[in-house]
């Protein structure tokens, strides 16, 4: 596995997707090359970045690149105008490729850039930050915010090609490593008890988190996590796309109730966003502290073990996430708990919550798992009073 | 027949799609009840609709109309912008239904709009106009304009039902008949020499389209041609829906080439539209002189008969479009050459024309079907010199 190559070829929908997971940022004539592979033909290309990923993009450009503002509050309709401006400048045809260059944010926004221009033209991903890797850059989903709400406005589509070049990992603040590995440690709880795959690894997914977090202190996050254990990382952020890739196929557009179990601390970790106002915290702290509250709903109603929740919540902490109730920074319950209940509406009219178990995680809703005084249940978790 | 009602079951890709075609406008009980039939759950509807169809949105509504302007300058993301903003502050989820009640120019924004509300809501179509009915409503193109191009944003999302009303024709200006008109005759072409279907009908769609003007005097439109024959327009509707959907579902998103054959008259129109200015005259006009230009295209390289294209020139006359080269308000020629040759980028880099044949009408490309002097051919075709 020390060569740090690994393919995947899923089928999300509409269109097959390749992820290949490699060490270097790939040359342009590399992606170029490989989409010819797959059967593409272009009719010329666009990459897009932001500040951050701008000296990637200017490695291997070879003309105009679309730089946008990095943040997520640059997740607007206005980015997603320029992208469509360049496009059109360099005179992209409806077959002409998107290369977005970034984290999750540039991966949305070039993703839905190419979804809708010409009706859809064609999209490959470069991912360079964890969380990206672990989430946005597979699965297809695209879009951007708008009235104050997360993703309001989206598609789903999926890239034809994406790249996860680790030595981007090597620069990533502390902050972008939080965003990240919540989601794959949450990936390896869905994860739970499989056996391992490829047949070379000899542990569990969730092993795999726990090993890539031995030889640092414990609460500090390394700066270079990439440095010091590069096997390990690998293996995680393989595992994980391998894993949400499977899930995708069976559900892409999540109708079918399966995609929803990637939404594992989500209904807990969106409310707190909420609370706290976007950008507060990072969006894998957030996870992290849904995750160790639907490991206490999960065990309150009987679903999940005492020691599954404990030793999620101690891989947690090994990596320094909050995992205490109530969260230290939020005040207002009641806010809290009409944001949670918002998320209803997402859901047909029924607030859901996945919670884990021992093949992975369920979802339980009123009436579906849930007992009648679930939000009682719920203010009490919410409180610490477990 | 005289009852006027006709239903369609189609699959454009990913979902079901069912037209109605009736004489009145559904009461909005009667959307949600077959909506519900349909088998779907709403967590929500909102109404959409222009100054033009406000009229028929109030006659049902039960709560807030979203009312845009009239006419396709307001084809913008400002005004997608303004039916996400009604859709969320009236609670809309992803299972919420928007109901765009008007002609194309609502039922491409309305649709693009639910296509991306939470990655995609559900969609009905009210269709208003003869152009709606003939084209835009039926087929799940959405999509706005930007940066003076049409459509240049735009998905494929298809309306999971779509109602056009006989009535809503009673008060159309005659503009909006020429714009529709052509593209049923456009249909028709294509369905050339087909057997009659139903079984009922005595004559071919494109007799159909003769008959619908007889009865009326020549090159004057008729302001009430639903009044004066309405059984004719009945049919000519019905089997543009029919031929139009059965299309799409073998090419849902265009990349069969079968879909393609919808463009017959279009490459010319757009070039035409294009040179005097988008909203000059109207698309049905472009698209006349277009399919006139094609007819004698294919007489050119041997495809189209001399006897096909008089008769197809013959009814175009017969309602009055202007159908003689060069196009009288066309000053600049070497404008509309330039404007032809970027419609390459729209297929991939070669320019290709669709040209009437006895079993409809065939795609060209040079190299395949056009000879390598083309565009001297096509010079003398717009010079009006063939």
């Amino acid at each position: 596995m020390s060569n740090f190559h690994t393919e995947y070829d899923f089928r999300f929908g509409r269109f097959p997707t390749r992820v290949i997971i490699r060490r270097e940022i790939p040359p342009l004539e590399q992606i170029l090359k490989d989409s010819a592979a797959l059967g593409y033909c272009f009719s010329g290309h666009l990459l897009i970045c932001d500040e951050h990923t701008e000296i990637f993009a200017r490695r291997i450009a070879d003309g105009a690149v679309c730089v946008l503002k990095s943040g997520e509050e640059e997740k607007t309709w206005a980015s997603v105008e320029r992208i469509l401006k360049a496009a059109k400048d360099r005179g992209l045809g409806r077959d002409g490729l998107f290369i977005g260059i970034g984290g999750g944010v540039i991966s949305d926004l070039a993703a839905f850039a190419a979804s809708v221009y010409m009706r859809g033209a064609r999209l490959c991903i470069v991912s360079t930050t964890l969380l990206g890797m672990a989430d946005a850059a597979v699965g297809g989903k695209t879009g951007f915010d708008l009235f104050g709400i997360k993703n309001l406005a989206g598609t789903f589509f999926p890239a034809r090609i994406v790249y996860m070049p680790l030595e981007s990992l090597d620069t990533l603040p502390e902050y972008e490593w939080k965003s990240g590995m919540a989601e794959i440690i949450k990936t390896a709880v869905l994860d739970w008890g499989n056996k391992p795959e490829p047949p070379a690894c000899m542990h569990d997914f969730f092993s795999a988190c726990r090993r890539l977090r031995a030889g640092s202190p414990p609460g500090v996050f390394p700066d270079h996590l990439y440095n010091l254990n590069p096997e390990e990382l690998f293996e995680c952020i393989t595992r994980s796309v391998g894993f949400k890739g499977r899930i995708v196929e069976a559900d892409p557009e999540e109708t079918g109730g399966k995609r929803a179990l990637l939404n594992l601390g989500h209904t807990f970790a969106h409310a707190l966003e909420a609370s706290l106002g976007l950008g507060s915290i990072s969006h894998g702290e957030a996870v992290a502290w849904g995750l160790a509250r639907s490991c206490e709903l999960g065990f309150s109603i009987g679903i999940t073990s005492e020691e599954q929740m404990l030793e999620i919540k101690e891989v947690l902490a090994l990596y320094g996430y909050e995992t205490a109730a109530p969260y230290p920074l939020l005040k207002d319950m009641p806010f809290f708990m009409r944001a949670l209940d918002g998320d209803k509406k997402k859901s047909g009219g029924r607030l859901s919550f996945i919670v884990p178990c021992e093949t992975g995680a369920v979802s339980v809703k009123p009436g579906a798992g849930l007992p009648p005084d679930y939000l009682h249940v719920v203010e009490k978790i919410l409180a610490g009073k477990l």
